[in-house]
């Protein structure tokens, strides 16, 4: 498999309903600028909370999934090796705190993450999520844990 | 419109993702048991993270919903008045916080949520998220706010 930019690409076990190969899900895409990683999504109407607003669980699956892929990513670039190369990590969430700043219009959104810290299988991450217009609607933290090393042939625990 | 105990009934103009009369969202249900507030809701296969166990960002969906209908529901209770009588009391969400615990088989779940403390606009709830043979697999704290009230006439602001 050749390396996809796109976190998300190098993953095709990913069912997820958020980040997966999901024909019924979100299916986010997710990319690095730099030191941050970046997720650009259109919503659908069916997306919204109150009409015309984004739904605040469908900001916090965009948030978490990024995340994850982001703190995956990170990982590997820590490495030095591209996204489609083994061992593979995949990462479950720990704790997701999402402010909600202003309302979300329901159209096109985008996401900033930045990693702060990795402490052994944790992964600490800021996210901001930035209307059409560029106005900041939501801010959240995220810790990821690495439930999955392929070079351990066998899925560790979820519990953090 | 007769009063249903179910308090998301009692929103007939909500189109939310989470929560609404929306035929391609989740459609959640809440409702007194003395005073903690429950939902139970089964999942579908596309609403899975992992193979066989429920997507985070959709658990945070159902948690978020539930809270800001145990809110709304929390308020009227307090004013000794049925959810079925004005004025309306809406409710956005301020800050999310879920802790996950466990993986979560993606059938079915109950939430149960308790309104902590209630200070101006603001509303403080906890809210558990168990799985279908009882295990805890997230745990939440919650912040809504008071953003619309019929009797004022108007939307307030969304700020908290």
């Amino acid at each position: 498999m050749s390396e996809s930019k796109y976190f998300q690409d190098n993953m095709p076990e990913n069912v997820c309903f958020g980040c997966g190969h999901n024909h019924e899900g979100l299916q986010i895409k997710s990319y690095w600028e730099g030191e941050v990683s970046v997720c650009k999504w259109t919503s659908e109407e069916k997306y919204h909370g109150w009409s015309q607003l984004m739904n605040g669980g469908i900001m916090a699956t965009l948030i978490d999934c990024h995340c994850m892929g982001t703190a995956m990513a990170d990982a590997y670039r820590k490495e030095g090796r591209s996204l489609n190369t083994e061992p593979e990590y995949r990462y479950a969430t720990g704790t997701l705190t999402v402010k909600y700043l202003n309302p979300t219009p329901n159209t096109t959104v985008e996401l900033r993450a930045r990693v702060i810290e990795v402490k052994g299988r944790k992964t600490v991450m800021t996210c901001e999520l930035l209307a059409e217009d560029g106005t900041k609607t939501a801010e959240a933290d995220v810790v990821a844990i690495r439930v999955f090393d392929s070079s351990e042939n066998k899925e560790t625990v979820f519990k953090s």
